[in-house]
């Protein structure tokens, strides 16, 4: 009787070990965003709806006048509309993040996925509404500057993904 | 009794899957690479030692001057010294990388590093000879190009790690 009290009491522990190891992992591979590179400071809300994370990864000199940065979105959080002079490359890290151009249906980026946004094209990007989403940006840095902001993405706008 | 070789044999289970979930991890942790981009095609042996994967996430073009790629160097594996006309930014995912410019030291690169190398300066890069190493390169386009190769990284300049 002792030793089935001491092999119960071992095997309890046993299964909770490998309950929480087993529910970290499902934690990982859904909602949990994989962090390459560090977060940063908050966004400036003049230029986001809902909160976002930029770190400045590469800053611009005038050798190298091509900042990049990290941003990580959380669920919900975009862009206002913008424009780059220089136009911009996105890289998806983690997550599940929203990309669209005036006019064209919204694309769902995942990692792994590069766009290359043209220049002076009016466009936004986040993070889905359930998901984060955390990108690479690569912006040159024009004599016309790097971005022009725009006006909010309305509910609406953010809403409006085709199935 | 039934009771106690019950017990036992579930314990015997439960810890077998503890170990088998913690030697994964572990191995996350250190051998295996984390990629976030495609792997690509072999890097050609002209300029590299070892075997190196290289895949381009942004193509320049005329608007966008500024290719984007993945490289993935297994253990041992280092480019030749090169340099490029217009600089380029490095960013590291994972894995141990090694770093040198010309008369300085190799400097270590884990996940989330980032190195903007000048224009011009002759350098090389690749893993440690261990450990692989995945990075991102930035190298924008310049009118000189983008990259000028020079001589291959002897093994006693790859061995040259002041600890």
């Amino acid at each position: 009787m002792m030793h089935t009290l001491k092999f119960r009491r071992t095997f309890v522990t046993a299964i909770l070990l490998v309950l929480t190891t087993l529910s970290g992992q499902a934690q990982d591979n859904s909602d949990q965003l994989y962090a390459i590179f560090p977060k940063g400071q908050k966004a400036p809300a003049a230029n986001f709806t809902g909160t976002a994370w930029v770190s400045q990864l590469i800053q611009a000199d005038s050798a190298f006048n091509i900042p990049v940065g990290n941003v990580t979105f959380e669920p919900g959080a975009r862009t206002h509309w913008h424009s780059h002079p220089g136009g911009q490359a996105l890289l998806a890290i983690s997550g599940i993040g929203y990309y669209q151009e005036k006019g064209k249906p919204i694309r769902i980026l995942r990692k792994g996925d590069a766009v290359k946004c043209p220049p002076d094209t009016p466009h936004w990007h986040g993070a889905s509404p359930e998901v984060g989403f955390i990108q690479v940006a690569v912006t040159p840095n024009t004599p016309q500057g790097r971005v022009t902001w725009l006006e909010a993405v309305t509910d609406q706008e953010y809403g409006n993904l085709k199935k």
